[in-house]
């Protein structure tokens, strides 16, 4: 590719994302889009309220990036919740990274490069690799230079990685303490319960921790298969309460998202009132049903499966009693930490836990097989980036290069398609976490974000890197070895940069305007309120998208990583980027999306990971270039490097992973003795009873004989843990 | 190599095995070698009472033969502990699995080899490859027969691991049930206990656990760092106890091992006597002692670690402590279950626990470089083995093939070399595994196994593979991409049978005979009785070493998984080498080494994996060759069946592994009731306290003033936690 190329795709981007950036602007403004722009706004019932005259609506306005800025940690905490905060922190991390690396290799390694020698052809291909290392002889003291760069960086990276995995962590610890009534704490999910002939598991679960945890075994909630009939009905009835209701409905829904904490105080204090009288009405007509029994088959379609909730009276012996294996058969009474109540995955529970691990394994081969299958678009890609090689050969082409748009197809075209086909990927991955049998909506998003990101990493950025030169070169040198293998990747590698620079481009601020204008709501929105005549117009709830974000964010640190020291050129653009992203996505948690679940944190470990495999490259492809180049002592240092990120890793693991699957005994017991001080428990564990229900979402229609049950068992307290 | 110096080599090794053993019949009749080979009776209190004529005692004789069969596995169990039982049954599946091979190997597989037409040349070189696979035509459907060989030898180690497995995991958990009383069983390892200015270790450590488990929480015992003149003047009394009462105080070492249990409750009921007199003693003189503060420091030069033993009221309390983890910074408040008394490693206990990543990673930098470096015998030693080619590049070794003893050399000497320089590794593994920190001698010992493994895998099996085949062709075609590499290992992985038959024969059964002579503690006891003319003689307790002999089988059963469908001859060799193993290392673990600690069958998991890898290698192998002898279709099944193997590792790790790391909860508590109904709850717990005591060893002496006050505390119990 050439420099001509590279600036015309520039323009190109540039002019469409500012006429995006513009547009939005407008369209925001137009009450007609209030329910695309503003869900998050308007789920906690604090929709924009400023109107706009006719005149101002029209031009376009730079107010939401102030605002976007002006927000504080504590407002994205409060929309987005813990994980909105990491993902801000993850471009915040690359944008600070990649400013300091952008001084050092501009104004250092830059001039270096382009004072170089080494290419001596002046043609039009040349141009770009001017600004490479390439062009820097080899024995060459400049190389210092680059050198230099790469230390500094990789210890700034060290520096800020500690801060904010340290930050990250602290930030998870404290969310134990700061949200002290959610149902999570008190909860486990028992999976594998084991099958007594002649019982009702219900029974099984009861007997078994009414005799184990005697003491803090409170009540349990059976997990329901819920036949096809009830389903249809449930479908129907969802159906009658989106399109009669609509909007309250779908405000009630952010109810115990841990973004909006009051509000859902609010709602489940309203629900729990609910319940009571329920449960009062009940007691009358039927005091004396026995509990256990109850929901065992038949009622309703329902059958039991071998799982439950089993709710303690601390949150200590929750944490206890997951953290156990309970009998000799690690595959019987499996139990795990709760997901919070909206976070369930219901559909999931009722999988026998034994066939877990299959569908475990056939979801890695089959994504091993999709990843496979994804190489043809990539190859084709790859062609169309060198059509010289295309031409030669296949010959019916000859010519192409010669026309008038060979240049826009050449720097353009090539991106395009990849972002297309790249689109169906966090789908497709999605449906693969489903498929693998995660018991909550958040693991759910996060192994689809896990899956999206080796995929990225491989096929986009590896696969792109290795075609690329294997193309060039593989008529012209016979590969002998490994050491010949590395010594090619190392001189093709700054090669590939242009074509990155066009990908960042092209997907990246691309992908940022699609983002911010939600192109396809939008349009559908407007079917609705313009064409169907529908008042309340279209505009569902979502959740942040951190399965398709997370992995491009990542990919992008990655290249700039791998490419900071070799082709420095690629940091403005990335820069650009970065900035972008932090305004976008700023934007979008505060006024788009809404929290109903939480993963707590962990997505900052997978970036943390990306982030030390990127420097692993960076290092790793460096002291091969300086090898090349006659420069040992480098190459040696580099490699040093190497062992240093590694063990700096594997130090940030020891240190912060065990707080991501862990809770610290220290603090929970602290909290269960203030809340038996503060009698703030009686308020706390009958509340517990309701919030895991299967049939009902958050339409309010709870289980009233069940929880009735549940409830009378709790009141009745000593001699009722043995149901 | 060629088959008479193959032969040359299994007679020679013959005559010395079948030497050796008569001579160990004689050695163990006559008196003066009692200690050598009947430690493990010695300990027990029940020597050999069999006395023997004059006559008799010259005459070799099969009667330990015989002793070693009619042993059943509760003996060994009694003798061996779990450890040794596992140990058996490593090489009974070897056994078991090799003869199924043999079988199929040996009347299948063989005549297709032998009536192959592969190899035309009919000299002296390639009289052996006649028997491998090698020898068989591309396309030829003589190779079904070793493709059927593949799928029953896989399939039937599948059956035989899971049982084996199985039946492990079910010893290891009855362990539990087995020896209710054992001090470990409610005692946590404490370690990174936080520092409080102004306050002893000994003190945050009852105040954490007195505030958050103040239920359960009994007593705890600090660790203390030695001073210099403490560990002199131990040294000395410990050489004086040595001296002067030699043999009791060995016999009473025996105490607490599991194999010796019924003795073991003996000592330990006259120890707690002991104690108890003592600490009513104490009781006396000082009964407003305060406890906490007692042992804090400046007494007998001790100064209290970071680290500590707590006692727990109940199993089940110790086993949520150490599953818990206690505050926001993971790397304080570390709590693992603790190892029995005799298999605590006191001088680790003391290091500080932030810095063992630190040792750990160094640990595994310097087994790296001295792997590297123990590249150079290797090489030397296949040097040996290509004479031919030795004599190529240096022409003035020439005519040394001629002689006479070359054949002599070329079949013994290498194999020779190669078991001297591996005996010195694992005394390098185990210091390795000292330096990395262990807190127990039981894990000490595993992980210095686990390295050996390997170790003995990759500087053995690989490097010989590789090097053998690269050294024959490395000049005459040039590898020019994977592909071809792996033809050429395909090609030569074959040739490489005989070297392997070779080692077999040497380290292997001589490694056998020199377990059952001991010549080095042999010689020595004869020393001291004869020229230093002290009666008692020599010859300490030694424990099974089970660091080398247990990754020695498994190597053995690596060069048998891969050698036994391509060169079948190797299985009588190897079958000869169990068949013995099976009744040496039964001999010795019935008559000399005693049982002083346990690690409850860890060593399984480790002959698992071994066994899954060298599966994995034999398959992959197969495949290779399939496909190069244009096999097309079995080249693509045995690949299948890699898979098959990963799948079976998974599944088996999923079942069977958590119950290595964690204890049931069922079972704790059934016993915990159990104790606490019957009252013998009273009699473990003082003995408890008494059971880890760091300066003393198994002499005796044992902490009186620590232990009063502790006592004390456990019998004022109400009030008394919070000390």
């Amino acid at each position: 590719m050439i420099l001509p190329a590279l600036l015309t795709s520039a323009g190109f981007n540039i002019v469409i994302c500012v006429g995006f950036f513009s547009l939005y602007s407008i369209l925001r403004k137009q009450p007609i889009n209030l329910k695309v722009y503003f869900g998050q706004r308007l789920a906690q019932l604090k929709p924009e309220q400023k109107t706009y005259y006719f005149g101002q609506r029209l031009v376009p306005s730079a107010g939401w990036l102030v605002k976007a800025w002006e927000a504080s940690d504590d407002d994205i905490y409060r929309c987005g919740g813990i994980d909105g905060l990491v993902f801000i922190k993850m471009i915040v991390f690359s944008i600070r990274i990649f400013s300091i690396a952008s001084v050092l290799c501009i104004f250092i390694v830059l001039p270096v490069n382009l004072f170089g020698q080494a290419i001596q052809e002046r043609d039009a291909e040349a141009q770009m690799d001017m600004f490479t290392i390439r062009n820097v002889q080899a024995g060459s003291k400049g190389l210092w230079a680059h050198f230099f760069a790469l230390y500094v960086v990789s210890i700034c990276a060290y520096v800020l990685l500690y801060i904010e995995f340290k930050s990250v962590a602290r930030l998870r610890l404290e969310q134990v303490i700061r949200f002290p009534t959610k149902p999570s704490h008190f909860t486990v999910l028992v999976r594998g319960i084991p099958w007594c002939p002649g019982e009702a598991y219900s029974d099984t679960v009861s007997k078994h921790f009414g005799s184990y945890y005697e003491s803090s075994y409170l009540a349990h909630q059976m997990v329901y298969r819920s036949g096809t009939i009830q389903r249809l009905m449930m479908d129907a009835e969802k159906m009658y309460n989106d399109l009669a209701s609509g909007q309250q409905t779908s405000t009630d829904g952010t109810g115990t998202g841990e973004g909006c904490d009051t509000c859902g105080d609010r709602v489940n204090s309203v629900k729990m009132i609910t319940a009571e009288t329920e449960i009062d009405v009940k007691k009358h007509k039927t005091p004396k049903k026995s509990d256990g029994k109850d929901g065992k088959d038949g009622k309703d379609g329902k059958e039991e499966c071998a799982a439950a909730f089993v709710f303690f009276r601390t949150r200590y012996a929750a944490m206890v009693a997951s953290k156990t294996i309970q009998s000799y058969d690690p595959m019987l009474w499996v139990i795990d930490f709760a997901p919070e109540p909206h976070d369930v995955y219901w559909e999931n529970l009722c999988l026998p836990y034994r066939m877990l691990w299959i569908r475990k394994t056939s979801v890695f081969i089959g994504t091993i097989i999709f990843s496979v299958w994804f190489l043809l678009p990539t190859t084709l890609v790859q062609g169309l980036v060198n059509l010289d090689q295309l031409e030669d050969t296949f010959p019916f082409l000859r010519g192409i290069s010669e026309t008038k748009y060979a240049n826009i197809v050449s720097g353009y075209l090539p991106s395009l398609v990849l972002t297309c086909f790249v689109l169906i990927v966090p789908p497709i991955m999605l449906m693969f976490a489903t498929l693998e049998g995660t018991v909550s909506r958040s693991s759910r998003k996060q192994s689809a974000c896990c899956k999206c990101i080796i995929f990225f990493f491989w096929n986009i950025f590896f696969y792109n890197l290795f075609t690329g030169s294997w193309w060039d070169r593989m008529g012209k040198l016979t590969v002998t070895g490994l050491k010949d293998m590395a010594t090619l990747l190392g001189n093709l590698i700054p090669g590939q940069a242009p074509f990155f620079m066009t990908y960042i481009m092209t997907t990246g601020w691309a992908s940022l305007a699609y983002e911010l204008m939600q192109p396809f709501v939008l349009i559908i929105n407007w079917i609705y309120q313009i064409v169907l005549l529908r008042k309340e117009g279209y505009g569902d709830l979502y959740t942040f998208p951190y399965h398709t974000e997370v992995p491009r964010a990542l990919l992008f640190g990655l290249l700039g990583f791998t490419f900071c020291i070799l082709a420095p050129l690629i940091l403005p653009f990335l820069l650009v980027y970065y900035f972008f992203a932090y305004f976008v996505y700023r934007n979008q948690l505060l006024n788009v999306y809404i929290t109903r679940y939480n993963t707590n944190g962990s997505y900052w470990p997978i970036a943390h990971n990306a982030a030390i495999f990127s420097l692993i490259v960076m290092q790793a492809v460096a002291s091969i270039i300086f090898g090349m180049k006659n420069f040992g002592t480098a190459s040696t240092l580099a490699f040093v490097l190497i062992i240093f990120t590694a063990l700096f890793n594997l130090y940030c693991r020891h240190k912060f992973l065990p707080l991501f699957n862990n809770k610290a005994v220290q603090d929970l017991i602290e909290m269960d003795r203030h809340d038996e001080h503060s009698g703030k428990i009686d308020e706390i564990l009958p509340r517990l009873l309701s919030s895991y229900y299967q049939f009902g979402g958050f339409h309010g229609n709870h289980p009233t004989d069940l929880l009735a049950a549940e409830y009378k068992t709790f009141n009745s307290a000593d001699a009722g843990h043995k149901m």
